[in-house]
């Protein structure tokens, strides 16, 4: 591997900050392959997208791929949600035990829920997994205040959730952005002045949004629903190896 | 497989209904096998887009991977408008049957043809082809009215069209859609309203499309030109697995 | 391989024209395989963008690869920015060589240069590489007037570039583009009237920047940043196998 630059200091695995949370929605053994062929160091877990764990062909095989490469996986938020809605929680965590999962999302983005349910969930979940709690509707038109959001990732974490991921979806244009894509900057502020970056993981799928975030936190800010095809481009951001963050940091 | 879930009901192959057409552009052995490994029972057809079946080395061998899998592969229609201009169509018949294709696509969305001339290429060609025809045209500034629509679409399924194709392109801006990707709802309802949707596939390659059309006729809508990326996507869409759907399903 | 159309002349390799360049951002073995595999012929370079080859685990391996092929590779032109930056050219080169390298990039689209100082590290690399020199900025606000283009790619070209690229990123938003992805056409005119286009590389991620260089200059335009996903859709644009080009040459 190629050593004669001077680039910002970086996390190791296991990473508490500088995580790269990779959006996986429907990879096949050879791409999974590739991917950790060139990139392995750089992925700290992985999400199967909503429901696309429910549908894949040969899950077992796939999630096994990923393991037996140290990275975890885990499934989407929604499928959660609609496990809970069909009053099938025990099936869905017996299936994610069954899996070797060691982390599971907790959304509700899609499917209302009452936060007192939302929290007790999350404490009852943190006890056997990493909990990772959602914030932000997947709904364009729904906006909440940022004092909410604040009192969200809070109330969250105080009930054991591992890191609070604040939404994007995979198209990064609602939740913690507006439909343009850009940055809610004003939300991001007053989340921040609130809650250590550390224990956030934004959902950032654009070049525009991971740049914008690695400018306001550095190399070894928490990004999340990377697309598996720029997980090598993201690492370049947090370095300053792109156009985008060079003059950044170098 | 997971199998803990109360879902839509979905047809299986060999399908009428519900078809998943899919675009390969240009796909590689091992993507196709991790195509077939993740996702084969949700592909009901290929199609080479346009004429990189022309181009593409080792022909042949991609071909046969999709076939020894039990999915049935097609040149793009554009492919046979040129052969058509250029006076090839024996030759093009002769390629596609030692291919061992059953199925050809049959357009008019580049090359005029006169409605005659296509009306009896595909009662030709269906004596030996499950054919798919196309109306609409791929110049964004091409107007036709409703009912020209709906003409065409009875003629050529009266000639022994199998399905008839409405013209989205890879990109879901021209054809049945605005330029802006969003489908024009009054040209819809007109061919719903006189013509099948089982008779009907729709080319929808963004997600907002699929939605809508799943919304309108329900999980087992005929969809073409799909990403191969986007197949395990669609068949969460259909079965209310994400979130763009699932309330409207659960 | 099909052969009963009468297509386009096309130059065969190795070109000095009709080249297409492919931006490599981090595609692994069986990728590359599955590139080679169907679309080797149309292939002349491959560029590892920006600092990709920096961080890409068993860059190595993934070089020879292709070299294995008969395809060259290059890194992209911003690491070099950086290695400069750093004091670190021979360090850079040592890498190049070793990597078995025969091509180089020189650009400043974000770290400014003097000319006279690209101007002497093109002719000193040039006795070694084939060297791709860079005009355009990366900065959406940087207009550069079509006489410094002109001028900057007369002079590079005399100090001994193979071939000068006109700036677009992957985007295609910058540089000979406007933010639209428009051909900026008043620019591309001055520059062509001034140089040969076959001794120019047009950066063109995007189908319709690529059907419009096509169209201007014929089959054989060097085009550059094409996704490795879509060689095979460009050749099919240079051949006249697509819509968006059938009706200019057949």
């Amino acid at each position: 591997m190629l050593d004669f630059l001077t680039l910002p200091a970086r996390s190791r695995k296991p990473r508490e900050s500088g995580i790269t949370h990779v959006l996986d929605k429907g990879l096949g053994p050879s791409q999974i392959d590739d991917l950790l062929h060139t990139a392995a160091p750089f992925i700290d877990i992985v999400k199967l997208g909503w429901g696309t764990g429910y549908v894949t062909q040969d899950l077992a095989g796939k999630v096994a791929r990923y393991h037996d490469a140290g990275i975890p996986v885990c499934f989407g938020g929604t499928m959660l949600e609609l496990a809970l809605r069909q009053d099938r929680l025990s099936e869905y965590l017996t299936a994610a035990r069954e899996l070797g999962m060691r982390h599971v999302e907790v959304s509700d983005g899609t499917v209302a829920m009452d936060e007192a349910d939302k929290l007790a969930l999350i404490r009852r979940l943190a006890r056997e997994f990493k909990v990772l709690s959602e914030v932000g509707s997947k709904d364009p038109d729904v906006v909440i205040a940022p004092r909410t959001w604040v009192d969200s990732i809070r109330r969250e974490l105080d009930a054991g959730a591992w890191k609070v991921i604040t939404e994007g979806r995979e198209s990064g244009t609602v939740g913690m952005f507006h439909s343009n894509g850009a940055v809610k900057a004003g939300l991001l502020d007053e989340i921040v002045q609130a809650v250590s970056a550390d224990r956030l993981l934004f959902e950032a799928p654009i070049k525009s949004q991971q740049t914008a975030f690695i400018k306001e936190f550095g190399a070894d800010v928490n990004l999340g629903n990377i697309p598996p095809e720029d997980v090598i481009s993201l690492e370049t951001l947090r370095l300053g190896l792109r156009g985008d963050t060079l003059l950044h940091f170098h």
